[in-house]
């Protein structure tokens, strides 16, 4: 902690939160801005955590049976136009291809925003009869929608991420494969990996994704109180289908539109990580996402603390930690530990010859903070165990946060005041109603998600007992 | 082999090898066109054979040292027009963007072709100090190059790939780093999984990289006889540094520019796999590559096959052998293997009522091709040595293609010739020249790469002894 000692490192949260976010970024090497506005680079660092994120989200698709594909970044400008609410939606945001091969194009092509309408024309094609679905596909692509107001990770011009799009032969096989993905592989991804609490409720019809009949989102609280959308599942019911024609001969010999869902998550979930878990030190990476669990560093260069830091090494990657070496020992100690806070590695194995003539090295984790002296030969038993309490700390932390900043509100002001003061508020949906969101929204507040009685994800934007929950949102 | 007796199932090869090319990607699910001209749609079983390509690169990537970041999509047309050589070489592919988010753009951006470019930009910004030094990177991304020609998989307007990118202290460093991803990475991942035999050599000044020093290849011979670049490393000197200012302080103190490498292979090695391994049946998946190694198929659907079926793959997933269940008894057996064959899969395990009884499976193998009974017990011992049998045919037989179908040329015309009747030849690069390499390129042929008088890689273009590789290429 001899950095703690100087000048903070980072813009302090509580001074300036979305400066202490932008610190963090550079500091910690995560990414840059990249030179067209509103695009980004995403430095090795950063790059590690998506690539983490991708191998646990990719194992969780593919145990929901669907199986990766890809399909064009470029998109005949024509098939956007095909389904009314879609490309009313995207237009504004669309960056268009003019000029190909030293030549103007005939047809201006798109750069995707997204691919429901591309994927339609192939789904239209490979689906035949009953027996053809469920197709379940995904993608793991770039996307394009022009940022007016870009923000690093949270809302850039490109950004990285995956998209589901499955056909069914009946509405109830769409909607509770929707449910799925929104339970199973987001929200279980988001809680037992990312260490977030998130919100699994249903947007207003306001908030829809254009072309879906229902959009089922799940909203985490960041650390000032805002609101970040995670994630979103959506029901499509036969929008596209339509659209393209993407019809089955059922079992009894009838044409059928299929139903149909996607559902995107993208590397604004690293955004989302960083404003769950940072603190004034810089980030914090759970324990089950992170590449580097535990780093082991030589304080000084001597062969004796090589030896050991190597040995160390060994027997916990035997032990089934992830584990990196730093031996830079021409670098200064205390840089080095300031730098590996701010990357937010969970566990740091200080080992210098003081340490090595007593069989100790110094534990310093991460999460809760603080260090002490552990048994060398102790350090594989123990650290699996320290690694799921910081787990589940993470987590605990970020569920706590939502609940004590969390009220209830009566009316539509109350609400406003809440998400202004920088907190969620919860208010019967037949109080606020879309005239009440048209009114938060003035006030720079929205409804990021409906949640029925119980606190499940409502069936209908209808039923009796909808609460609304109700924040500034990134 | 029920499908033998009818119709084949894809045009023969030797009746017209482009055809059943073609046939095969669509028969196979491999991949469809896309709607913009030059661009494809990867089907899951194609995308299932570039997920384990990426998988296998990437562990040796990083065992080189290089870390994964990602650059934008989008760079300013300005900075391509910095590097003479490499706008030159690049301008007539490029797609343009003059317009996003409902504006004409001030200036136009262009969708990478190759990110040399956008990423001096950075690697000016990130590198300082001879400490800095070598700053190894990777990134998987998708590219677009206008495609007057394009082939799916082999020419396309849109496709993936990995592109490594690499600042070094010295030209040395820099041309071993080169070299040790031209052999030690491409080599290894195209002889070791791909099972495909390829020439490691030098391009010519005239099939450079435009903005390169010096290009390594890896040539590949197809079932036709022609050639398949399969990818590339280049030294770039300081080119890009100069036109980027990259530059480093020494530790003697004085700013210096860096030297550079850049490397990629792409989407285009699917096509290769097919045209190395393919046959008359359909594609042939080398064992180490293939997500499925072994199919079990359920002949009938009565309790007992299919109670045996799901045992075998337990069995055989234990053992370590990637295993699918085919239990589709809806569909006939006829056209369910005929499937497999087409689609590659290494080994089927078919099982029904009457093997059962006799506790055998029928074990087909569609490398070696021929089928026979097996004991179930057997299995799981068996299959391992089997597949690997099967990795090493495939590459013995493409080695053994690429060697009898070489012949020595002592003119021009004769080299031509060899290449017009699909093969390659070897011709001293003394009696070729530039001007020989001009006149062959006359004749739809080229030199594909240069080898020293020993076979290894030549360490300038005109060492004495030079052989140049000739073929016409895809």
């Amino acid at each position: 902690m001899r950095a703690m000692a100087k000048a903070p490192v980072l813009t302090p949260q509580a001074e300036d939160f979305p400066r202490w976010y932008q610190d963090l970024i550079n500091k910690a090497e995560l990414a840059d801005n990249g030179p067209v506005r509103g695009t980004m680079v995403i430095r090795p660092y950063g790059y590690g955590l998506w690539e983490r994120m991708q191998q646990e989200m990719d194992a969780r698709i593919k145990d929901a049976g669907a199986q990766n594909a890809y399909f064009p970044l470029f998109i005949p400008q024509s098939y956007l136009t095909r389904e009314a609410e879609h490309v009313e939606g995207f237009a504004p945001e669309l960056a268009v291809v003019t000029h190909g091969g030293g030549k103007d194009l005939e047809e201006p092509v798109v750069v995707r925003p997204t691919s429901e309408t591309i994927i339609n024309e192939y789904f239209s094609k490979w689906v035949q009869s009953y027996r053809d679905l469920p197709l379940l596909i995904n993608q793991w692509a770039n996307v394009v929608r022009w940022e007016m107001r870009p923000r690093v990770f949270l809302r850039t011009t490109e950004f990285l991420w995956q998209e589901g799009h499955t056909a069914h032969a009946t509405y109830e096989d769409a909607r509770e494969y929707a449910a799925r993905i929104h339970k199973d592989v987001y929200a279980d991804f988001m809680t037992e990996v990312l260490g977030i609490d998130v919100v699994l409720g249903r947007k207003t019809p306001r908030e829809r994704f254009a072309g879906a009949v229902n959009t089922l989102t799940l909203e985490a609280m960041m650390g000032d109180g805002k609101a970040l959308q995670m994630g979103t599942s959506h029901e499509l019911g036969t929008n596209f289908a339509k659209a393209f024609h993407t019809e089955y001969l059922s079992k009894e010999g009838r044409q059928e539109l299929v139903w149909q869902t996607s559902w995107g998550t993208s590397t604004r979930m690293v955004g989302g990580l960083i404003m769950s878990h940072g603190d004034d030190q810089g980030l914090r990476v759970p324990p089950r996402l992170a590449a580097v669990q535990a780093v082991v560093l030589a304080i000084k260069g001597d062969d004796a603390v090589l030896a050991a830091v190597r040995s160390i090494g060994d027997r916990l990657r035997a032990a089934g930690i992830r584990v990196h070496l730093d031996d830079r020992t021409e670098t200064p100690f205390g840089r080095r530990v300031v730098d590996w806070e701010l990357k937010g590695v969970p566990v740091r194995i200080e080992v210098g010859p003081r340490d090595l003539e007593n069989g100790t090295a110094m534990l310093a984790r991460r999460i809760p903070g603080g260090k002490e002296p552990v048994p060398i030969e102790a350090l594989a038993t123990l650290l699996p165990a320290v690694l799921e309490e910081d787990q589940a700390t993470l987590l605990r932390e970020s569920r706590a946060r939502r609940t004590s900043r969390t009220s209830e509100a009566a009316t539509v002001e109350e609400a406003a005041e809440a998400a202004a003061a920088g907190g969620w508020a919860r208010i019967p949906w037949d109080v606020l109603g879309p005239a009440g969101e048209a009114r938060l929204a003035e006030q720079g507040a929205s409804v990021r998600c409906l949640l029925a009685e119980d606190g499940s994800v409502p069936r209908s934007d209808d039923a009796p007992g909808t609460v609304a929950v109700v924040a500034r949102a990134y």
